[in-house]
């Protein structure tokens, strides 16, 4: 039986996005529910656990200092950071090559390092251009728009090392290929996050610091304080809206609310069936905005047995399969965690074989990168995030070509009484946690001025 | 109360690729079901009644002589094609100059004829080298996909008014602009229908007949003799298959089979919920083939006046927002009908516009083209396919860049008891009525012989 609940306010998705307006409207006095069709918290972010009372995550982990909110967030959840392990050296495998180097730059030939900075300079430059809230009013948007990234690159790299590396960019911070999305896309990317630098590094950028007890903590603490109103199980398939009130159909409960927060990725969004029918012009952008696709990989052992060796874990390599790994061990150093990432076709083409043929492949990177005792680890965990019916891509959505300039505004600007959130909607770090948690604010701050603007232009009842 | 019904092959919508499988099983014995969410069949085919018991088509409605599957089937339906309204002389609008031609060709500088025709050349050349039923194994595919078909225009096209005639063929023909989409896409397509004359020519091309009584009659009549086979108003939105038998939930009906054609666009069929979860590859797909963009914008006049000032009615123009126009009126010539297309992204903008202000627009146009007489028709008809909920774009779904290599094996092959048909999975005359036709036969065999190759081994009963 479908039971009803009402509420001023519904929100779908208790990721960091639903969950972060929930919180903030609960502030306000204003009633909520959440409706999750997972029977969990957290979205792209989650726990696993690996024994011994110690976790490693599967999703979303890392945060950066100049990611404001989530800091913020943390602290006031009673949360605690700690610094990714970056000590010892990084390894960059090139060629068949495998060196060793510290920073964030590898030593490589100087002519593909001099290649390297210069598409960098030029991307920063560019990137600056890109208006957060208006991709599509940047001076060049349609020019840029009109391109993938790997025709940029192929018009402005001068070695083939340099493109190498910027398709290798492109798979750690998109999960996908250079061939996959649009220039401006990237570039307004990189504004969102306040440079390219911010993006790739370990040490002051996006993977500075980890969260104790894993980040999904964040979701958990705040869905604790929410209690009731967030109904886990429970997937939104139907939003009807009639100007007056919403009512959504979840399985197993029935909402009626005054609006919306719909705070899940685009693709999603769109296969939620709206009565009346949404615009064209908004179902066919969520028809454009495919997410990722990326799959972490983590081998668990004894101890982080390259820390010995004066290795970081960290390795960045342009033969793959495996292309990304980083030292992933709790706080303590036990058990000792290496994790891999299988990124944009990495992922596709290693995604769709048996488990067994994975784990050999990415035993096999490791063994390369850190000797033989990386083949035998005590445990192997893995996920494939195209394959979980509610998110269906990590790390997130993202622009192919002339999408932005066609359909950008369709993004964000609410229809009736349905409003939007989720990490692809962010202005400021955009597909990040701290985007996920900002986006979520911004409607819920967007519909509360909605619902007063309602309430103080409503007549006296008679 | 939701009702229950049984059959050997259930197939997802009642268009042409879904009628065409039900037919061609049924035509073998097979018991079928054809659960259609709308309440009529036809698909992105419409007639729309215009009085006096004409109709005018608000959908697809050409159909070419190297179309050969769909002509027979005309022939095997007792139906009539006639020609297209192709006498006299046909307009040109370029760069703000209106002059008349006769043939395929506009009488433009002569440099920018050379500069298309270089390009034709080239297109063609490498169209012949895509493979139909496998695009990815193109020689040069990986290269052909990292680009858009505009930086491919960019780089090999000698004036502005070369590539501003092709894009006027990417929104023709693929009511996209050429940054949607992926130079790999577009010369498949091109081989797909046999050439690039064949997409864009009156004569001898894919549009140069109709069928008396509208397009439409085409699947009325494949659903008059399915008869009660075919289930209206029943949009399917869960598929539970356990290797054993499928489940379909249909609003209002549930039915069992033994397998299912799922015979709508990608997007569409990434909508439906699938239990077990379909695996990341094919949902991925499903995220990365958005429709094209068009709206079909009639006029009706009470005689087809421009045929006494010697116009064939066709006119291409440059500056648009109608780019494309089309004597359209039925074979009686009574009443007058000019048909404007608004395409990609001219769909897109005038698309969120009132009515009254994108008939006007479009009268405006008509009136440049024509004359005063043509801003004064007797009734005006339009359909904008991204705003109907079970097509959600016409005319097709298209490939952006990376898509095909990356993708492209996911779009045919079934997936346990799930089989795909659609215009969209065709390989010969790809977003064709006649490809949606053959795609329709080519799953129904697919799973003829699934059938019965499961019977031939299954254990004889105890």
């Amino acid at each position: 039986m479908t039971r009803s609940q009402d509420c001023d306010i519904a929100i779908v998705g208790a990721g960091a996005a639903g969950l972060a307006a929930a919180r903030w409207l609960e502030a306000k006095g204003v009633s909520v529910l959440v409706l999750e069709a997972r029977d969990r918290v957290g979205g792209r972010m989650l726990n696993e656990p690996i024994g011994d009372g110690e976790i490693v995550e599967v999703g979303g982990q890392w945060v950066g200092p100049t990611q404001l909110r989530v800091n913020e967030l943390i602290d006031e959840l009673g949360l605690k950071r700690f610094e990714t392990y970056d000590e010892g050296f990084n390894q960059f495998e090139f060629r068949g090559r495998l060196s060793r180097y510290t920073g964030a730059i590898p030593r490589i030939n100087p002519i593909v390092l001099a290649d390297i900075a210069q598409l960098q300079a030029r991307i920063e430059r560019m990137a600056k251009q890109v208006p957060l809230d208006a991709p599509w009013s940047a001076p060049k948007a349609e020019e840029w728009d009109s391109m993938t990234v790997m025709t940029w690159l192929g018009r402005k790299s001068h070695t083939s090392g340099g493109k190498a590396f910027f398709q290798l960019i492109c798979e750690g911070v998109w999960a996908a290929h250079p061939s996959d999305f649009s220039l401006l896309h990237m570039l307004f990317y990189i504004n969102s996050a306040g440079g390219l630098g911010k993006l790739i590094e370990t040490d002051g950028g996006a993977q500075t610091h980890r969260i104790v007890g894993g980040s999904q903590l964040i979701c958990k603490r705040m869905a604790d304080e929410l209690g009731d109103c967030v109904i886990l199980e429970a997937p939104v398939r139907r939003i009807r809206s009639d100007g007056e009130s919403v009512v959504l159909d979840a399985e197993q409960v029935q909402v009626t609310a005054s609006r919306v927060i719909v705070a899940i990725p685009p693709t999603l969004a769109g296969r939620i069936v709206y009565e009346p029918p949404l615009p064209g012009h908004r179902d066919q952008l969520t028809q454009r905005v495919p997410q990722g696709t990326v799959m972490k990989c983590m081998a668990i052992y004894e101890t982080p047995f390259w820390r010995k060796d004066d290795l970081s874990g960290q390795v960045t390599s342009d033969t793959g399969p495996v292309k990304v790994v980083f030292d992933n061990s709790p706080p303590s150093g036990n058990p000792g965690v290496l994790l891999g990432f299988l990124e944009g076709n990495q992922a596709r083409e290693l995604g769709q074989l048996p488990l067994e043929e994975r784990r050999a492949e990415v035993l096999r990177c490791f063994a390369r990168f850190f000797g033989a005792e990386a083949a035998a680890p005590l445990d192997y965990v893995e996920k494939s995030w195209a394959d979980e019916p509610f998110s269906r891509g990590c790390y997130g959505g993202f622009f192919p070509t002339g999408v932005w300039t066609s359909f950008g505004k369709a993004l964000r600007e609410p229809i009736g009484q349905i409003h939007w959130a989720g990490a692809e909607t962010a202005t400021v770090w955009n597909g990040y946690i701290d985007g996920a948690l900002t986006s979520g604010e911004h409607a819920a701050a967007e519909v509360f001025e909605a619902i007063n603007d309602r309430r103080a232009t409503k007549p006296a009842a008679a």
